[in-house]
């Protein structure tokens, strides 16, 4: 299923987009895509639910395709083509760290450069949807606690996180700097999560253009890894990290201006169009 | 006012500490300690309430301060005689990073110490708890934004915060590391955060002893500074740094065992108190 969130930001209806490409409003079914509802449980009741018996909702503006995430949970350099394009090199052990929740907004909405950004960057990156509250779980089992992938810019502003003391955080948690979606697809459409091509555009030039198949540290691995630290619960994001193309990695480095427009998309999981505009 | 939340976790009542010491049922009154309830309308709100019209609540268990944390933005290295302690130098603008708002627990509640841990540390520090949303705001005017404060043990696993490949947040998000309270205490109440006397025992033992005073960068200015780069929101909480006195500073340095118990207090927001106790 193609799962998603459609109204304007905060009013937001739960929907899922069925195979004829209508919208379905869900809203009498769950109260938003999220917690209970991308549950296994809360999947399969709305997998039972005939689309063509769900009023259709006129296409608008697009949300992110999940609500309350309590946690949204990057992975740093897991790929090994980008760590070296950054001068870094693979990790060890996973490289994990996180943006504010308060950074997410929809897939087609504007990213805001912040005020003194000099160094708005884009990263494609497949982002996963935890179902269901995951403790010590082991990478053979992880998929279960797996609701289903979106799309996810890790938008990122490089000076404020490196060059402004300690810690990746600030650069990447500004508002706007998390777009989500269009879709919350679940698991059962996408059976190779390794294998998904993805690509990024820059006023249509493009940037990015790899395939998870090259992830360092695959999505099994990973949702066991972190849940070896902290419990992940229903709604929580994991962005597993990003190929190679990003801006700081060309020669010379190039950076997001107001106007810019970047397309991103992977394989399955619907494309995101934002423009990125100005701080007021 | 000393606000607080009561009962068993997930389904605290909101309540106020009263003059008398008596705890007192706030939930004819608001939905919760947190969102509206904390803006400057929301405790203007609550002040005007006569305590002695509110229903009594047998103490029992405290659960965290404030409810719907969305971020939990923590200060690395904020002390100057901490960043001696653990061979670091006061870095030229706060680092900063995220605690998983998922390790949130009541002051009083057992920690637990994660699976291969053998470096689990504590650390007092003064919680800042956000009233209102705060964008580009003036160091002049940040305490506008500000609800009040609280008791934060920002407790840290040292080798999975600096031994298991970059960025603290692995070491600093495991669930129970982020006991806050016993009370929101707003701040008419502490005219004064830089100049906050504040302890941490473990087993009886004083192990920190230190003042805001000695804080590198105030309130005020950590306030205005974040939100240059994100907004922050209502119920935000922000952890200010830890003084010296942490085990990892100690020569040769200590760690916290199961059974351990930690106790920390600043002047005028009240004291924690946890045992340590091993993951199951």
């Amino acid at each position: 299923m193609k799962l998603m969130r459609v109204g304007e930001a905060g009013s937001e209806k739960p929907a899922l987009l069925d195979a004829d490409g209508k919208i379905r409003d869900l809203s009498g079914h769950v109260a938003d895509i999220g917690g209970e509802a991308i549950t296994p449980a809360g999947l399969a009741k709305i997998a039972a639910i005939d689309p063509k018996s769900l009023p259709e909702i006129a296409p608008g503006r697009i949300g992110p395709c999940v609500a309350g995430t309590g946690k949204f949970i990057c992975i740093g350099l897991n790929y090994s083509d980008h760590a070296a394009e950054t001068g870094a090199t693979v990790p060890p052990e996973p490289i994990i760290f996180m943006k504010a929740t308060s950074a997410i907004v929809g897939p087609n909405d504007d990213v805001i450069i912040p005020r003194g950004s000099e160094k708005t960057d884009w990263e494609v990156e497949l982002g996963v949807v935890i179902g269901k509250t995951a403790k010590y779980v082991t990478e053979a089992e992880a998929l279960d606690y797996v609701a289903g992938y979106c799309v996810s810019n890790d938008v990122s502003e490089r000076a404020f996180q490196t060059e402004r003391s300690g810690q990746w955080t600030k650069g990447k948690s500004c508002d706007t700097f998390g777009p989500i979606g269009p879709w919350l697809v679940t698991k059962d459409e996408i059976p190779e999560p390794q294998n998904l091509g993805m690509w990024l555009t820059v006023n249509g030039q493009k940037m990015q253009n790899g395939s998870s198949k090259t992830m360092v540290y695959g999505v099994a691995f990973l949702v066991s890894y972190l849940s070896q630290f902290m419990s992940l619960h229903a709604g929580d994001v994991i962005s597993t990290g990003t190929p190679p193309g990003v801006g700081m990695g060309l020669k010379p480095p190039r950076y997001l201006k107001a106007g810019d427009v970047v397309e991103l998309s992977i394989e399955g999981l619907g494309t995101q169009k934002q423009t990125f505009v100005a701080d007021r």
